[in-house]
C-alpha cells in the first residue's frame, strides 16, 4: 500500500453519508472538526507548527510561522452536501505527502481554508477572502447558515480579517485539486485561469392561496416564474457558450396544497469572459422579469458573490508545466482559494485527472495512481519554488 | 363582544407564527396539543364527555358516546404550513357555540379530526380515513413526516382503525368550514359536491455534478425536467378547465454549485369530473416523460392519494338550503373530512363566506359577523337533524 493510499484510507470515512456515499463536511461541523484534529496530528508527526489565522483557516509550518519567503500549499476540508471526497481534501493530503519529500530546510506550509464551498454560510472561499481582506470581517461574521447560526458564532469570535504584509511573508501559493470537468487527459495538469463566475439570488414573490380552490386565472404563482427562469437560464447559457445552473430552491410554504407565496432560486453562472457572464445575467434577469409580468408575480435579483476572471501567473504556469515534462495547461470553471490568493501572491494550481469529470457528487473519483503522480508533481514544484 | 368573538380570541394566538402571521398547527405538534387541551376544556364546561377513537380523532358528546342516532359536527385542528386560522378551527369553534343553542336533549357530538391537511404525514384526511376504514391502520402507522417520525410514533400506538357500525351510531354529519374560493356571495352556503382530486409524486432523477465545470451538453439535470413539468401542468390544467399546482419540491443536494441528482415535485390536481382529472394526469405525465427523454433524465409518477368525486346527499343539501332561507348550494375544489364520511353517513357541509377567497395562506379571513351567521345556521341545521 502506497503512502498516499494509506493516508487516504485514514480520512476517507470522515463525514461520509452511508446512504448517498457522498460527504457532509460543512465548515465547523463535527466531521470537519475531526479533520482539523487529523490535520494537527499530521503536522505534529512531521514536526510542523500549527497556527490558525483567526479566520477559521489552519496552517502547518516547516520553520517559523509566516516567515518571509514561505511557499504555501494546501486546499480545503469542507464539502458541498453529499459531495465527493477528493474535492479539497486531496490537496491537503497531497501537501503533507509532498512535504515529506522536500529537503529539511525547505520553507513550506500546508494550509486548510475554511468554507471554500460556501455550502454552509453561502459565500464561497470565505476563509481565503478574510485572510486577503477581500471581505469585511463584520460582514463575514454576520453570514448565517440555514439554522440561523452565524459564521461568527461558529468561529467563536469576530474574524481576525486580513493578515498584514501577506505578500512579503508568502513567496508563492500552489494548490493541488482534483480536476472537475473532462478537460484533462494526462494524470496532472497546470491551471491557466478560473472563469469569472458568481451566485445570484432570485426572489420570486406571489400570493399564497389554496391549490384546490383558486381558479387558474386568479393565481399569482411564483413557482411558475421560477420554473420559467430555470429553463431560460439553461437556454441562455447554451446560446452564450456559458454555464448556468439553478440547483438550489427554497419554497414558502412548500406544501402540496398551497400555492407558494415565495420561491427563492439561486443561479450559479460562469463564462470564459466577464462580458459574456454580464450579458448572460442580464438576459436571464430580463426573461424572469418579463415572465413575472405575465404571471402577476414579482422578481428581484441580488448578486451574492461575483468573482472576476482569475488569470494565474502565466510565466509561473509555463515554468511548472515545463518542470512537469510538458504537463497540459488548462482553464477551469470552478472557483478556488488559489484564485482569491492569486490577487496578492504568485499563485499556481495543479489538477489531478478526473476520469469521468464528475464532481460535487458521490461519483467524483480519481485513481490512486494519478493521485500519486500528483503528489510527486507537487513535491517537484515545491522544491523548485523553495 | 359576541360569544364567537370571545371564543375566537382565545384560540387565535395558538400556533401563529409571529413572522408570517400564518399558522403552524401540525398534527400532534405542541400547538395542536394545546388545542386538544382547549377542546377538552370546552367539552368540560358544557358537561360533554370526551373520547378518542384510537386514531387521533377527538369527540365531545352530549349524551352517551357513540349512542345510536347522534348527529356529528366539527372539523380539524391542523393547518398547512403558514396557513390561515379559519381553515378547520372555525368548524370546531362554531360547533361548540351551536351546541350551546340546542335543547339539552339534542343528541349531538363535536369532532376534531387528525391530520386533515396531510401537511405532516402526507396523506390528507388521515383521521377520518382511519375511522371509516378507508386506509389500513398499518399503512397509516408507517407514514413518516419530514423528520422520519411515523404517524404511529406520533400517535403513541398502532391506530385503532375502523369503528364498527359507524352508520348505525351516527345519524348525520355536518361540517362547517370557511369557503376557500370566490364562489360564495352570501354569508352561508351549503355544499353540493367535492371535486375529484389527488396528489401525485413526480420523482425526477438525473446525474449530480459540478455546476461550474460540467459542460451544458454533458448534463442530465433533473431540475430542467421538473421546471418544464411545472409549466406543463399549469398549461394542461388551463386547457382542461381543471386545477393543477406544483407547490412542493425537494432537491438533492439542493446546493448552489451542484447539479441535482434528484428533484421531487408534488402535483396537486383537481377537476369537476373524474375523466377530466384522469386525462390531465395522463397529459402531464406524458409531457414530463417526453421532456425527460430530451434532458437525459428519468421520471416516475406515483399517486399518493386520489379522492373520487364526493356528491353530498342532494336531498339533505336542498333541505338545509331551504331551512337556511334559500342559502346557495355550491361545489368546492377542497377536500374535507366530511367528504370521507359521506361514503358512510348522510353528510352535509356549510360554508362561511371568504371575502377574498384566499385560503392556505395567512391572508385567509372571514368577518366576525359572517362567522356569527354561520354559528346560527349550524345551530338551526343541528336542531333540525336531531
Amino acid at each position: 500500500m502506497s503512502d498516499f493510499a494509506r493516508l487516504w484510507a485514514e480520512i476517507a470515512p470522515i463525514g461520509r453519508d452511508p446512504r448517498s456515499g457522498g460527504y457532509l463536511r460543512y465548515a465547523f461541523s463535527e466531521p470537519e472538526r475531526v479533520l482539523r484534529d487529523w490535520f494537527r496530528n499530521q503536522a505534529d508527526r512531521r514536526g510542523m507548527t500549527v497556527t490558525d489565522d483567526g479566520n477559521g483557516n489552519l496552517f502547518a509550518w516547516r520553520g517559523e510561522p509566516w516567515a518571509s519567503g514561505t511557499v504555501l500549499t494546501g486546499s480545503h476540508f469542507d464539502s458541498v452536501p453529499h459531495g465527493g471526497g477528493y474535492d479539497g481534501l486531496l490537496g491537503i493530503v497531497s501537501a503533507f505527502l509532498a512535504v515529506d519529500r522536500l529537503p529539511r530546510d525547505a520553507r513550506v506550509a500546508v494550509a486548510a481554508f475554511a468554507e471554500e464551498e460556501g455550502a454552509r454560510f453561502g459565500l464561497p472561499c470565505l476563509g481565503s477572502r478574510l485572510l486577503t481582506g477581500a471581505i469585511d470581517p463584520d460582514r463575514a461574521a454576520a453570514l448565517c447558515d440555514a439554522d440561523g447560526v452565524s459564521f461568527g458564532e461558529a468561529l467563536g469570535a469576530r474574524p481576525a480579517g486580513a493578515l498584514p504584509n501577506l505578500a512579503e511573508r508568502i513567496a508563492a501559493v500552489v494548490e493541488l485539486h482534483i480536476e472537475q470537468g473532462r478537460n484533462l487527459a494526462e494524470p496532472v495538469g497546470v491551471a491557466s485561469a478560473i472563469w469569472p463566475h458568481g451566485r445570484w439570488r432570485f426572489a420570486f414573490g406571489g400570493d399564497g392561496d389554496h391549490a384546490g380552490t383558486t381558479r387558474m386565472e386568479d393565481r399569482h404563482d411564483p413557482m411558475l416564474t421560477f420554473a420559467y427562469t430555470v429553463l431560460a437560464a439553461n437556454k441562455e447559457a447554451r446560446l452564450a457558450g456559458a454555464h448556468a445552473t439553478m440547483a438550489r430552491v427554497a419554497v414558502e410554504p412548500n406544501a402540496t396544497n398551497a400555492i407558494p407565496s415565495r420561491v427563492l432560486g439561486w443561479l450559479d453562472a460562469r463564462a470564459a469572459e466577464s462580458s459574456t457572464l454580464d450579458a448572460l445575467i442580464e438576459a436571464v434577469t430580463k426573461r424572469a422579469v418579463d415572465r413575472a409580468g405575465r404571471d402577476g408575480t414579482r422578481v428581484t435579483v441580488e448578486p451574492e458573490s461575483v468573482s472576476p476572471e482569475v488569470a494565474f501567473d502565466t510565466a509561473l504556469a509555463q515554468r511548472l508545466a515545463r518542470l512537469l515534462d510538458g504537463a497540459p495547461i488548462l482553464p477551469t470553471g470552478a472557483g478556488h482559494d488559489a484564485g482569491v490568493l492569486s490577487a496578492h501572491v504568485p499563485t499556481a494550481m495543479l489538477f489531478v485527472r478526473n476520469p469521468t469529470g464528475v464532481s460535487h457528487s458521490p461519483a467524483e473519483h480519481a485513481t490512486d495512481a494519478d493521485c500519486e503522480v500528483g503528489v510527486a508533481a507537487l513535491a517537484r514544484v515545491l522544491e523548485d519554488l523553495t
